[in-house]
């Protein structure tokens, strides 16, 4: 029997690479005997280095960098294809994870800057940065200046971090703007389809989630919409209404001007980087999974691409879907999931349930294993 | 393929028989030509009526009796036998549900006494009164004194409702007791084990249940201390010891004094009653549960009754447990569940999930049945 066990991380609670351990560990005293495949999964977000990396050989880099609150910290990114390419995950520069405090006015993604910097020190000839999970919403302004660019305002003076900053932007200087950028190949890797500004924009999307208030999602959405606007005046690039150019708080949108960066969805580049097309092959199981399953939000994204892409090489493959919380149940069935199974044991606190996702899903992985050890004799 | 279904109810929220078909309502699209034999189950409270019926072609009487408010209500015992054995559920006449205000000082047991006098009135020469549910700390005193047992303090007045006013109990007349009790075979169905008095009696461990304080409890168990004592000195028998006595808050001490009465494992009755073992032969698929399964506590006793019946006749039956909270899961796979799982699909208030039983369990048998259906083909 040949498993495949490629889920996206529970987010806030265990990395992809431990959920897929954590549903083996389950399995395996049934299934001994079985071949499995561990395919930790991410659409660019927290763990898209990790998972990167759990089917690829690559070279870590350790590296201090500037944080998203101007505090420094270390951090690492790879490189693949004999150091050709560099992975790069924005949230291990400037996530919010790392943040000391939510504060989206002024968290700066200077550090992922400073990530490309290096990489582009090594001689690499192409970049995959993955986006999400940011703590930033400065259109990627401090990554640029990392790099070189010169944001200047009206006295000529240099422009503080953040985004609440880009408000009081200009003039842009890119005489000093690293030119390597231009002949360098680099992957935004992003299931994020909001455009650099307005309603559905980067600001009104995602700054809620980094702490912004009401009144900071409007300021930092006027802020953005000068920037695009200096932007276009210095580039004649309107990145705008750009679909994706608000992911990573428009780190792509930033990237999208000042370089020849391109946006591919993160789960695709995922999949064909673990060539799961190939490894799914005759699968007989899959389990796949992320800490919320719908069929309406970006929610899902990974598990849904992991889910088609192993029906397509095996059609008899029994998919089962495991969250911790589950919606849309019919629609999830239509999109192909064979069962859909929450891991969450009973009534308990969110709290509860994040701190007990690794038991959980081996508890859940167990009940299945045995289920279907039994269900093969009926 | 032969399928089981015999939960027993999901408290406070779904009874067995519609848990029963709310499973059966997963499971019938996927496997429409499987046999499907529903057996809902109780321990003696709440939905035994219903549950013994289901099987059992049976005669049903509604009457108005004393509700343990003191409050009128409408209810309805039956019998079966072609009339010869009557089946009364306390939780009908005296139960926690019908209760107006939680008053285990007040609450009576007179109403199921109405119920067996009504059934005497029939002819019946057996009497199963399941016990559980009740609302009532009484010792069954309501109980026996509307089958004509006089409660007397030391003035020669009638006692007031309750197990509070027992302390002033001075003497018991037998003289107008009903005697077809004597005549009567009465069975007591009770998984309790709480003896009549004491720490692990009826009112300190069902006592907080029903609404009482620390110091209620402790009032009521010296009440019934004392009750058991004058008992003792009318009949001769000392019941404050005997395990189960304590069942629907001291009714069935009551009755074992006072008649023939005898206690028998509800479960086992009713595993008896439906003809479970004889069902069950060659079954495929159980599935049974309860609201909270352990492996401990009384909870989870009738699907445990109902796992061992099946295990019995059907060795290599697929054997599964569904509950709304699932705890000691490794102890429940030893006594012989093949797996066991929760129908609530996420992280959800206790509210949301007893609202949401019904769909919870139709989902979750859904989505066993797709893992079934592609299962046997792997």
């Amino acid at each position: 029997m040949k498993i495949i066990i490629a889920p996206d991380s529970f987010k806030g609670s265990l990395s992809a690479e431990n959920v897929a351990k954590a549903l083996k560990a389950g399995f395996y005293p049934y299934f001994p005997k079985a071949t499995y495949h561990l395919i930790p999964m991410s659409d660019g977000g927290d763990g898209f280095l990790a998972a990167m990396l759990h089917n690829t050989t690559g070279q870590l880099y350790p590296i201090n960098v500037t944080g998203p609150n101007n505090n420094q910290i270390t951090t690492t990114f790879a490189t693949i294809d004999h150091g050709q390419t560099a992975v790069i995950e924005t949230a291990s520069a400037s996530g919010l994870e790392l943040a000391t405090t939510k504060d989206p006015l002024h968290a700066t993604s200077y550090g992922t800057g400073e990530l490309i910097k290096a990489a582009l020190d090594l001689g690499v000839s192409k970049i995959i940065l993955g986006l999400g999970g940011s703590a930033t919403n400065d259109g990627g302004a401090g990554l640029l200046q990392a790099l070189g660019l010169k944001l200047l305002d009206h006295d000529g003076n240099v422009l503080s971090f953040g985004g609440a900053a880009l408000k009081n932007l200009a003039t842009i200087k890119t005489d000093a703007f690293d030119q390597r950028l231009q002949t360098t190949k680099i992957i935004l890797a992003s299931d994020v389809i909001a455009p650099f500004i307005g309603p559905k924009g980067a600001s009104f999307v995602f700054g809620p989630q980094k702490g912004a208030s009401e009144k900071d999602v409007n300021a930092l959405d006027k802020a953005l919409q000068h920037f695009a606007q200096v932007i276009y005046q210095t580039t004649q690039k309107d990145i705008t209404n750009v679909s994706g150019a608000g992911a990573a708080g428009g780190i792509a949108g930033g990237l999208l001007a000042f370089s020849h960066a391109q946006l591919q969805s993160g789960v695709s580049l995922m999949l064909e980087m673990t060539a799961l097309s190939e490894l799914a092959q005759g699968a007989d199981l899959l389990l796949t999974g992320e800490g919320s399953l719908d069929a309406q939000t970006e929610l899902g994204k990974a598990p849904l691409g992991v889910l088609q892409t192993v029906k397509k090489v095996a059609p008899n493959c029994l998919c089962c879907g495991i969250a911790g919380q589950i919606k849309d149940v019919a629609q999830l069935h239509e999109l192909g999931f064979d069962a859909l199974f929450s891991c969450v044991p009973g009534v308990v606190t969110l709290t509860e349930a994040l701190s007990a996702t690794e038991q959980n899903l081996t508890q859940t992985a167990t009940e299945l294993a045995c289920f279907l050890k039994k269900a093969q004799n009926i």
